[in-house]
Order: structure tokens, then C-alpha cells, then sequence
């Protein structure tokens, strides 16, 4: 941490910074410059809020210098962590690309077994679909619930995929993990500290799905309260952000996937059905996606977009994801990866 | 809904369209005009995920027409609602602009004592204090617990003051109801529905604050999903939104005070605190809430924040509060309020 | 600035840092933290684009310490600066709150002369009015030129108030100067840096509006391009900022009020006209921002808003704005200003 | 347009409405629903400011059908256009994707030499280069002036690129277009309307850089603006908008992509360099810009980023870029496009 001093500090107030250092158990160090008095303290204290010194006298701002997540960076791992989901074999990260697709929402079986088919004949992974959903709008249909995870659970016996599911409460985490093979965070709960952990405590691969708003740094605290329980398996996930534009339901902020990729050894995948809205674009953003670097996707597939009971603007047809697939292997093998 | 068609549409494609909105049960009415056609769907549908027409062929876009929030608005009730705070007497709305104070977090008896008689002296009518309180970094303390809530609730009666506190999951939601007043719901939980649902069961006012990146909306149907379970005590809580500004830690959006009040019968307050950051902005800040209208401030005040165990950035002294509260309630006469 | 190294570099890589640092002409400093090794380099050097170390091995990101404006800080005069505006002793800053009014553009006399009158009995020290309109759109209508500039001249004879109005481009500079009191330069143009040399060579008080987008370093920037040219007298105007806000034209971020007073001697006014978009806001906000410590307010007043030729949705009719005045003035006076 | 009316309005008032409208000079279509009345109005009047209507009494809101922009939509024009650039064969859109590279600003003959021969013999069709850069500090140096642009010219001579540079004001045109194969208008002057139109003018074509926080609408008016006056070889340029992001300099919005091309019939490339702000992500963002469907990239390219005098951070080597090129030319074939 840097404290800046305002100029025209005085001594006395210099030295109270440094006595505030000292009493957070770091060590101090004052570099008197041509227009600021800065006081460095050093030692790692990653688990204090220090910003509270900022309201000494004459201090003008903090600047944190270590990254407060520890366990999911660079520092601790440098090779790419390899995820295994599902005892179909499937695996995200290292030289693997894995996609994961499904509908939004388990609807029915002729449903969820018609998507799930295609998908895997097309080279899908894992299958994802919703069993309970969280919603916005309190008048809107919420999910079929256990029902839709054994169908989640038939499904992936009959096509060889992994299910991938929301789970939503730390109630729900003891249910969820009889039927799924990977747990999603989903964006509404990545600051859901106490889901967090509790899913950490699982044995099962962690899909953590980023903050509408989420800095980068929450993003991988997030990952941190999960891997800090033990849980090791955690695969981030970008699916868009809060930004001015409307054209799009959340802007996908893609440089997120280098970025993740030079602080931390965990794989990034990309949902770039959140991630635009709008299913003409999922195509698109699927191939830059993994053009970026991403170890996978999560794409919302249906097959009558136009009645789907959830999401159906940004779901393409199990056709659309068919001729997609081949696309997303050839850019795969551009950038060195296996799909 | 408006289902707007792409120029060069062919008869067809505006029947199907038709069709699709007679399926959900709404009517259809056709305008042709002289560079778009558009079918207007008519009938109250707020609970269908209508956006799934988009992906029909040649339709451009969706533009919705009903809000999708209903018993939070003025369709329901004109005149705005007065809240009723703790059994002291303290009421928020209408003519009454009311001011909550404490510290971030509940980190003493003595603490705690010294702030609320403070505040409480300077014309505050609620104490505010986290017992649990959700840490963006799993290595920052959490919090006392029970043991703070205790501590609240003896604080409360002591200085006569409403306690208002965070509750963060379904299952603390009986205990903090044992000690609490007002029921808080974080910026992080804004989205998380099994909670608001549960709140909305018991017969505790609710603070519910916007979520850091929710639409307005977002933030009006959070409310709903209250109000829906029976519990119409909610008072709304603008805290800052997450901008590209980086000299504040969120960008308060007075805005949307009049923006609430001209669509919900709710009581709006504002959070100076988490709405900026800083120390240095929180009077100019909650002074600015009052005359735009807010029905109050909630505010942190710690005896000496450069020691605070959290938040210590943006708590003003008891000093600075004492100064504040005149200037307030001037402001809250010259908008024609009291305070 | 500090130069932050990653975990693990080598000696070699903290010495190719601190001999590019040398190059700059700076002073280094090398400290051995726990888990980060930085190097501070110090000495005034605003004016170069440091950033290039970033690139060197090893180094993880460059933190800068001096703000990169100077002769619009604190670090130059403490005490705020007052402008006054035109000849009839309208004043701007320090005890002093200002208010300007008037149409989004200058449409005849007849309009032009009933705002006028209207604002001026209200107790309004400027008129504003566009004569050149920036339009988004091609195809709308772009104000009455040099006609348009006549008109307001001969509007502020006629109601002793000061002219202020829009410039948009260098060449129009030395005519707006023959006609107005105060030049506006508009959002669109806040990254004009010719334009701002330009009129940091006239002698008239300059009204900088933020740019849409533009952080308060870069606002503050702008306005030091003005006073680097050797003129002082900079009103720096918020005015909204865009963000993912739907329900406002803008975000109004009146916290950058504390924010350019804590770091400049410059007085900051607010348009709550552009800054929400919409009418029924206009009076809320612009008692927030008097209330925040604004020095002064710029409205758009209309006197038939529903038949205005551009910004109709926020302009507020002289009714409307004789009646948020009183208020104004005793939000001003509850706030230790006069106006 | 559609008027949504608030509920509970009285027939006087939708009359009301209804006459504003017809004087706008366009028909009315009203629709009573369940909840709410609507008044549609029809006809194509783009170049009013239609929002007035929005303070009559117990108007809600305005919803727009039509976009704003004409000419450039595929209205006009449904085929791809594909535009020229300089006169060695370059091609940009359609089949075709079009890599332009080169230093941030031309700093020495030396320099701009080494990096033309190397990009040109990776396969870029364009050299860009800044003659005169716009700086947000006003002590940066600021560019070369007319000797840039001869060395520029002397380079694209030497190596068969085109030259591409930006425009900074209108008094630059003539001189910019003696030297220049493609004028560039940065994102500061997106909103320049008056350079707008003088580029229109002229027979090069543009590069239009999407302004920081420009609307996707905003961006193709800006494209119309210049359509307008002749030119229709506008080649559109994402590089980023500002966002919460701060890992990044700006969040490189992809997604534009596909919804250019759905609207328009206008090329549009990719900067990676100004849309990320750090060397380490050009690469990746560059292969996602081509797999997304850009028609091509425009690239910082420096021989010495840690001396360059502008931009270095985000500035590739010539190895760098030339270990890039055969991927983007895998992934352009992989998408179906020749590179």
C-alpha cells in the first residue's frame, strides 16, 4: 500500500501516517518527492480494510499494490489448471476447449433429450439447463424444480455429457450435487459469500459465473472464497457487463479472458448468450470467444426459440449450434487448442 | 409490447408474428406505416417472457409498453406511503424526511453506545450496525453475529432509536428478526428473490438497496416480490451505481429519487456512505439527497474512523453528523419537509 | 509514479526499470516489499507518457502519484476563484451562487425576449440560448447563426443579463466573442484541444461542460488547457455522464461537486437540463446540486416546452422556474451561500 | 413514434396528443389497451425533435420505431460495400479483411521505416501514423506536423501501404488529403459534426472511430453525416468504451460487430491497441475482432514500446505482429474471409 500525502503536508502529519502504519503491523517507508510525501508500508496484510487511513489528516489517497486474491493467482500456480467434469471424461483448460450447451430452462423431456442429442452429436461436452431459475420479474415461471434435475440427470446418462446447473441457495447445494456434475454460480450470487463457500466445501467443479458489475478483482475473490474451502475446481465464466449500450443485453467484455488468463491459473469460459442478448449474435461472439483464448463456452440452445419459456431472444436453434460447431473447431486449432 | 418489423417484411411474416402473439393470449392490432410495420400486442401479460418473438423471422426488435412491476406503483395506490420505524415513533415518507446513523459494522459495546447517543441527540431516528456483514474479500473479518445484535438491540433501547441491520440469507432472517427493527437487504442480495420473498413474510419494515448495477426497473420489481408476499413496508435505498468514475467508489444517481416517485408510492432514502466512498463528500452528498427530494439518509458515523475495522473511508465523525444535521433539516424545509 | 514489478522478477529486471526511470530524467527508488518489489520514481515529469514501462519484463503496472493537471489545483491557490460574468455583475463562486437560464436554442425574438424577461424577474444573472446547435442528427434543424447571436446580445441588453452561448468551432470564436458574455463550450467538445487553446486566448469567461464520458482527470485537464493559455476564468459545468442508466438522458454525478472543489480553485455549476433529459426532474436536481455546494445552476427554460424546436422533453416553462427560485435561494442560504 | 400514455389519462388529454402529432405533419393511430392507451404516429419524419411530446400532460413516454440513420442502413443498400483504400490494391469488406498496423505517432524516419517494411511484409495493406495526435494533457508533445505526413507519404511509397492518419480539424483536410490515402476521424471527433461534413466532401476514405461512450446509433450518424455530403466510403472503426473496467484502458465491445453489419452495409474494423490499452491483450483481442466478423484490424506497432514516445503500453513489436498475422489469416479463412 502507498499512502499520498496532500502537498503541503506537515511533518507531524507524515508521522501520523506512519504511526497508523505501524499499528496495522506493516512497515513503513517515507519517499519525500518533488511535489508529494508518500509513506510505502510493506508486509502483507491482505486481510485488512486499510483504507480507513485515507481520512487522516492531509493524506490525499491510498494505493493498494498487492492483488487481494492470493490462492487462484500466478503467485501460488503458474501452469494452467486442467478441470475435469463429468466421468464422461470431459475437461476445460490446458490445450482442452470443452462447450457446454443446453436450454435455458429444462422445459420438458421430448425438450431437454432433443437438444441435448443434437448438441452432443455436434460435440458438446456438457449439457447446461436450468431446474430452478431465478427471475427478475416475480410473475414469471420459476423452473420445474427436482423434476427438471433428474431429467437433467437421464438426459446426461443417455447423451454421455456432463449437467451443468444453477444452484441458487446453500439449502439447494445438498440436492444439486446428487444430480449435476457441475454447480453454476450464477451472476446474481457471485457476491453470495455464503454460497460460495458452501459449494466450496463440495467436491464437485465450480462454473462461477462473473457480476453484472463486477471488477476483476471481485471476480477472482469470488474464485477465492470457493478454492479457500478446498474446492480447487473452479472454471470463471464472462457473460457480459453493465455498460450504456442497449443494443446488446450486457456488453461481453472479452479482454477479460487475457486478463484472467496473466493473473490466474484457473480457465475462463465465455456464455455469449448473457453475454449479447440476441441470439443472431451468439454465433459471432462464440468464435470470439475462443479466438480470445476462452477454454470453453456455455451457449443457451432450444429448439423452438419462439416459444421458449425463458430466454428465447438469445437461444439459437440445435441447427444453428450444428453448423457453428465445425467453425469454433478450425478457430480452436488457429490458436494452437483441441475442441 | 410493440413488435416492431424489419423494413421489406413480407404479409407472411407479419401473420406468423400475429399468431405468435395470439398464442399468448394477447390481441393483435396492425399498423402499417411508411417505413415500418409494427403489431402492437395489447393485453396485460407482465408474467410471459415475451422477447422470444424477436427471434422470428424478419422482426426487429421488442419495445415493451406495460412496467413490469405493478402493486410498487402509483397504477395502485396514488398517494405516497409513510412508514412506520421501530416503536419509538420514527416515520419515513410523506411529510417525514427521517435520518439512520451508526457504524459500518458493530465492533464494540462502547462503540456502539457512543455513536448512537450521538446520533441519536443530533436528531437521528434509527441506528444502523452490521452483526454480519458480507466482505467482498474472504480474508476480512465478518462481523460479531448475535453477539452484535444484541448489542444493537440495547443500543436501541437505551437511546430510543429504530435498529436497522442486514440481514444476508434466508436462514438468519428469524434471529435478526428478534433484534432488528428494520430489516436491511445489501446492494448484493438486491437480486437474490428467495430472500425478498422471505422477508416479505414477516411484519419488519424492509431497506431494501439497489443493486449496484440494477435497471430502475430491476430495482422497483426487488420491491415487488416484497410487497407480493405481503409486506408493503418497504422503503427503497439509492446507494451508487457502478460507473466508469474512479474518484468515487460508486456514482450516486440522485436521479433517481424523482424518477421513483413519480412511478412508486415507496419511500425513497439514500446511503451518502457507500455512495461515494469518502469521508469527504458524505454531508454535501446527504444534503444534496434531501433536496432532491429523498425521505431520508442512511449514513455511517464512527468515533474514530481511522481505526474503523471497515468502511473507516467513508464514515464521518459524531462530529461531522452533529454540524450535518441542522444544514438538513433546513434543506428539508426549504423542500417543504420536516426533519 | 510507482513502477509495481510481479512476484518473482529478477534483480537484472528491477535494474532495466530503474535505468529507464534515469532516462526519464527521474530519481528512482527501489523497495523490497514482502511479495511485491516496486520502484518509485521521482520528480515532476507530468508531461510524459510514462506508461511505456509497462511494456518492460517483469513489470506488472504503473501507478501514477501527481495528478496530471496543475495550474487549475489546489497545489497552485487555495483560495476559490469568483468570476464574474458580463457587465452587469453577475458573479460565480466563492459566497456566490449564479443561475443561467434560458432556451436550449435562440428560435425568434419573440421567444428569446419572453425567457428573458421571465428568468431575469426570477433573479437569473445569465441567458443562455444556442445560435450553432451540435445535432446528433443529420437531418435536424441547427439554429439562426449570426441572427441568433444578435438577438441574444440585444435580450441581454434589454434585461442587464449575461449572454452565454455555445462556441463550436475555432473559426466561430471571434464572432461569438463580438456578441456573448461567456463562452460555453459544449460536451462534444470538451476533447477539443485546438478549440481550447483558442479560447484560453480571449479575454471571456469560459463555461467547460464535462464531456459525456470524461473522467475528472480529464475534465480538469481540459480546463487547464483554457487556463494554460492564460485565461483564468474557467466555470467548469457538470452535466451528466452516460452509464447503463436507462430513465435519464444522463446520470447527473453530482458527487464530482466536492471532488472538483477538494482538488481545484475553479467554481463548478450544474445543468440538470442535459444532466436527466427530462422536465420533471429539473427542479429536484437542481436543488440537489445547490445543495451538493454548486456554485450556480444552467436550466433550459421554455415557454411552450410541447412545441420546442430541439431539447423540449427538459425544458421547464418560466412558470416552473419562478417557482423552483425561492427554493433555490433558501437551499443556497441553508448552505452558507448567497443567491 | 408511439406516445405511451400514463394510465388513468382523460380522453382531452390523448386529443391532445393526437393534435400535437398532426402538427408535427404525421398520422395518428390510437390504441386503448387492457392497462394503457398508446397513440402511434406514422410517417417518416426523422429530422424532428419529436421528444417535446413527452411533457404534455399524462404523457409517459416516447418510444422511436425508425432508427435515426437512413442512408447508411441496409434500407438503402443490402449488399456489403467494400471500399478501396489507397492505390495498391487494398480492399476492405466483403470477402475481404484488411490489416492496417503502425506506430502511435511518427516519431523519426528511422522508425516508421523499420516498422513500414515489417508490417508490410506481414501482410498489412495500410500503414497508419499520427502526424498530429491529439493529447488529453496539454504538456505532451503532440506530433511532427506536415514532416510526418511526408515521411508518411515516403513510407507508404517505399512499402505499397496505404496511409492512414487522423484529421483533427476542418483548416486540416486539405493539407491531411495531399499526404493521406485515409483520413481518420478519432473518437474525439466523432461528434465533430462540422469535420463530419468536410470529410464527406473530399474523395478518401474515412476510418470513423466510435466515440468513447457513443451509442451504436450515434456511431452510424456519425457515418451518416458523412454519407451525406458524397462520400459513401466510410470504413467504421470500434476501439472501446469506457465501462467500470480498469483493468483495461477501454472495454473492447465486439458485439458491435455483428450488430453493424445488421444494420448496415458498412465495412467495420477493430482497433485492439486503443480498446485495450495493454500490449499483452493485442494479440488475443485482434484474433476475436477477425473470428467475430471484422473486416479487419488497425494495430499499434512500435519497434521500441518501452521508448516510445506515445502509446507504448498498448504498442506490439514487429515480431509480435508478425507471429499474429498467420493466425488472424487462419481465422479469417476459418470465418470464410480472405486475408
Amino acid at each position: 500500500m502507498i499512502v499520498v500525502m496532500q502537498p503541503g503536508c506537515k511533518p507531524e502529519q507524515v508521522d501520523h501516517v506512519v504511526q497508523l502504519v505501524r499499528q496495522l503491523g506493516l512497515r513503513d517507508h517515507v519517499i519525500v518527492g518533488t511535489n508529494r510525501t508518500v509513506v510505502a508500508a510493506i508486509g502483507d496484510k491482505r486481510n485488512l480494510d486499510t483504507s480507513a487511513i485515507e481520512t487522516a489528516p492531509m493524506v490525499e489517497r491510498i494505493v493498494p499494490i498487492l492483488s487481494p486474491y492470493k490462492v487462484v493467482s500466478k503467485e501460488v500456480k503458474i501452469e494452467p489448471s486442467v478441470i475435469s467434469i463429468g466421468k464422461f471424461g470431459g475437461l476445460i483448460g490446458g490445450k482442452k476447449v470443452g462447450v457446454i450447451a443446453g436450454p435455458c430452462r429444462v422445459e420438458s423431456k421430448l425438450q431437454l433429450l432433443e437438444v441435448a442429442h443434437a448438441v452432443r452429436e455436434a460435440g458438446a461436452i456438457g449439457l447446461r439447463g436450468g431446474a430452478f431459475k431465478p427471475r427478475t420479474d416475480p410473475y414469471s415461471f420459476r423452473g420445474l424444480g427436482e423434476e427438471g434435475l433428474e431429467l437433467l440427470a437421464v438426459a446426461g446418462e443417455q447423451t454421455k455429457l456432463a449437467i451443468v446447473t444453477e444452484v441458487m441457495s446453500v439449502e439447494q447445494v445438498e440436492l444439486v450435487c446428487k444430480y449435476a456434475d457441475v454447480l453454476q454460480i450464477g451472476t446474481r450470487n457471485m457476491h453470495n459469500f455464503g454460497l460460495l463457500q458452501r459449494v466450496g466445501q463440495t467436491d464437485k467443479p465450480i462454473l462461477l459465473k462473473r457480476g453484472w458489475s463486477a471488477s476483476l478483482d471481485e471476480f477472482l475473490l469470488a474464485a477465492e472464497y470457493i478454492v479457500n474451502e478446498g474446492n480447487r475446481n473452479v472454471i470463471m465464466c464472462e457473460r457480459g457487463i453493465r455498460t450504456h449500450e442497449t443494443y446488446v443485453r450486457n456488453t461481453l467484455a472479452l479482454s477479460v479472458v487475457p486478463a484472467v488468463k496473466r493473473r490466474s491459473h484457473l480457465p475462463i469460459i465465455v456464455d455469449p448468450s448473457h453475454g449479447t442478448g440476441h441470439a443472431y449474435m451468439v454465433p459471432a461472439m462464440s468464435r470470439a470467444a475462443i479466438a480470445a483464448g476462452a477454454d470453453g463456452i456455455i451457449a443457451e440452445v432450444h429448439p423452438d426459440p419462439e416459444h421458449a419459456l425463458t430466454d428465447g431472444a438469445q437461444s439459437i436453434t440445435p441447427e444453428a449450434f450444428k453448423k457453428l460447431m465445425p467453425e469454433l473447431r478450425a478457430i480452436a486449432h488457429a490458436v494452437g487448442r483441441d475442441l
